[in-house]
């Protein structure tokens, strides 16, 4: 079965039919649906499908011997953002089972079992935390307070769990399922042009970002639109509109990112000041310093903001990723083997947090990019064309034979 | 049964534990809560109760004689914005039916009939229209229009009626109703503070300034906020921000209002630059020319700012109400009978639109409102006192005894 396959089975879940945006969230029925055509490809493939008790999903390509050594781990994540594109996470997932596929048609035994994962919740699009999944097999979040994470529509991860028949009470650091990984290798769609602009289809990922979230909420007073005069308004809007613009400056400024792309007003009637404007910043920055000064300068403007307004100002910090530089014995080892397989690559930093930079506190993990000619990423816009997508695949797959050892095409004389 | 008896029974319905605010949405259980308290509220007062092709409620105190003149219609409306205070609306309800408490209590027979109306959707809270019930009744909106306006959840008003029982089909104009009133009288809590500072409890209407809304949306480019540089970027959220700040401006200059409390980002990700904000404005001004000039200042701010920021920008105008002068023949008489009851009543305008506003284009309409200390509203710290309440009801008690003529206490000789 080809990449192609593979991919138009996947295509038409979640998608919505008139935006062609995408919509899988953790724990609903587009998820169930994921994770149907992840068990599927697994089954194809006489894989071993395993979901460990955080809702990741394992696919193991067993080796003979059972006290092999630590297994070599690729894959990605199933969910999407809101309206997101298709390729951010299943790309990843479906490369691998695709360069598994290319192992075995080449006649490749591994050394080293190999798993192909779907993280659960990357996006946060459902309950606002990035690599949840990761982050509770490895200890990054304290399960309590994962499971009292609510949705939208004030669902809570635990509510959510159970009604998709997964056990919330048992989510949390996992060493059982750590302790049999030796390294985990993530391909993943380029979320920028710099593939584009070097003319390659593939690059090494170098370092990801320090980013983070931060909650911002503006207090004011409700009042009638028609009557109240505007000297005597405590509007948060105001304060809000205020700190959207600081948050490009202080970004500018700092040669980093900001971002606010999530807004909600209370009571959000037309004919009504706000009482409440509750918004999220996203500020990533090439080090912690950076991001520090970045992310203080719009604080201190959403504070000055709202004082000059006379609303109140509370700024809460949702989550904080540290710099990932990956793995640089790992990564050398990447760049030998694409090298070795004929494949240019060149090593690239990225904005955007992956599973890959969450595991890296507890094992080696590379990753693998993919041009995306427009750079576009998180809307329906984003695209990769398919030449790049098997060129994934064959880079992929040389890393995993390489990592994994064994035998036959593609493989190398183990470690 | 007095009116603090009547504003007991209602005040649980729809009122939120926590916050106090009210949520009472047309066509909700809420909604139909509020009614069966006004079908009790009349059945107590052997009123008959109708509800109009429009979902207007009418409760009538019919004379003796079934050809007698034309009736005096007082009320208000039962529905809240989100969050609201408990007075905007139902204090006419109330005041209505405890006004006519007062006058059967002095042996008042009325020669023309006497009607408490509840008009519908008079906050436009559910579908986003002001004074929804009264527009249908007078023809100030389309039916067809009227009928496939959707609410926050997608759901249209035709489903909503039909699912509260309503036949959405036979909305519209409806003279045999508006026949049969001479003049229609609404008693309201003031939104503003004007009877605090003049030491009054109750004034007469002198004009509603004229309003609107405009939808203003903003269309960029949805891309990833991690990897997506700000010099790429086509992000609606700046010229959102930059228009909340033109609109206050505008406003400033103008000696009018603009607010915007609503605002809806999509795809609404944390980690996403938006596709597109939709916001609504609601700007008013104490005449047309003002609020052309005003709205104008709001617009050219956003088309700048779109312009700057390379995304789309798209003013909507989703309703705009002229200014209204009360009748002055009716606003002289009410004058008059106040005085002629000993209650000093001082005429005050309001910036804030109502039902009387809506009729007025097809009978002679006043108003009456009663001091809010405060002056906030649509607001759970929307507030009167209960004395005020009670002299609000006396004056209103004695505006319909003039108007309605007949003969006991409180009647005059009849027109």
């Amino acid at each position: 079965m080809s990449l192609g396959d593979l991919w138009q089975a996947l295509l038409p879940v979640g998608r919505h039919p008139a935006t062609g945006g995408y919509h899988r969230f953790s724990w609903t029925e587009e998820d169930a649906a994921c994770r149907n055509w992840f068990a599927r490809a697994a089954g194809q493939r006489d894989m071993r499908v395993e979901q460990d008790r955080n809702s990741n999903l394992w696919a193991w390509w067993d080796t003979a011997e059972p006290d092999s050594a630590p297994a070599i781990a690729t894959g990605s994540h199933l969910d999407s953002v809101p309206a997101g594109g298709a390729f951010d996470g299943p790309l990843g997932v479906a490369s691998g089972f695709a360069a598994i596929d290319l192992l075995r048609e080449g006649g490749f035994t591994p050394a080293r079992p190999i798993a192909v994962a779907a993280f659960a919740e990357e996006e946060g699009g459902r309950f606002g935390v990035a690599c949840l999944g990761s982050r509770l097999l490895t200890g990054a979040i304290d399960p309590q307070a994962a499971r009292e994470l609510r949705d939208r529509s004030g669902v809570t991860l635990a509510r959510a769990m159970a009604e998709a028949g997964c056990d919330p009470s048992v989510i949390g650091p996992d060493d059982a399922v750590l302790g049999r990984l030796a390294a985990y290798v993530e391909l993943h769609i380029e979320q920028g042009r710099a593939l584009a602009d070097l003319g390659a289809p593939v690059a090494v990922g170098e370092r990801i970002w320090p980013h983070g979230r931060w909650r911002l909420d503006f207090t004011g007073a409700a009042d009638h639109a028609g009557t109240a005069g505007l000297a005597g308004r405590r509007d948060p809007m105001l304060a809000f509109a205020h700190t959207v613009l600081a948050a490009r400056e202080s970004a500018g400024r700092a040669g980093g990112l900001a971002t606010i792309g999530r807004v909600v007003a209370e009571p959000g009637a037309v004919n009504a000041v706000s009482a409440r404007i509750s918004a999220w910043l996203d500020a990533r920055a090439p080090d912690t310093d950076t991001l520090t000064g970045l992310v203080e300068g719009v604080l201190s403007g959403a504070r000055d903001a709202a004082s000059s307004n006379r609303v109140g100002c509370a700024a809460h910090r949702e989550s904080l990723s540290e710099a990932v530089v990956f793995d640089p014995v790992l990564r050398d080892r990447v760049s030998r083997a694409l090298s070795g397989a004929g494949i240019a690559a060149p090593a690239l930093p990225t904005g955007a947090g992956h599973d890959a930079g969450i595991l890296a506190a507890r094992l080696p993990t590379a990753m693998l990019f993919v041009r995306n000619p427009t750079g576009v990423s998180h809307s329906p816009a984003e695209h990769a064309s398919m030449a790049d997508c098997e060129a994934g695949v064959v880079a992929l797959a040389a890393v995993l034979a390489d990592l994994a050892g064994g035998t036959g095409q593609g493989g190398t004389a183990g470690q």
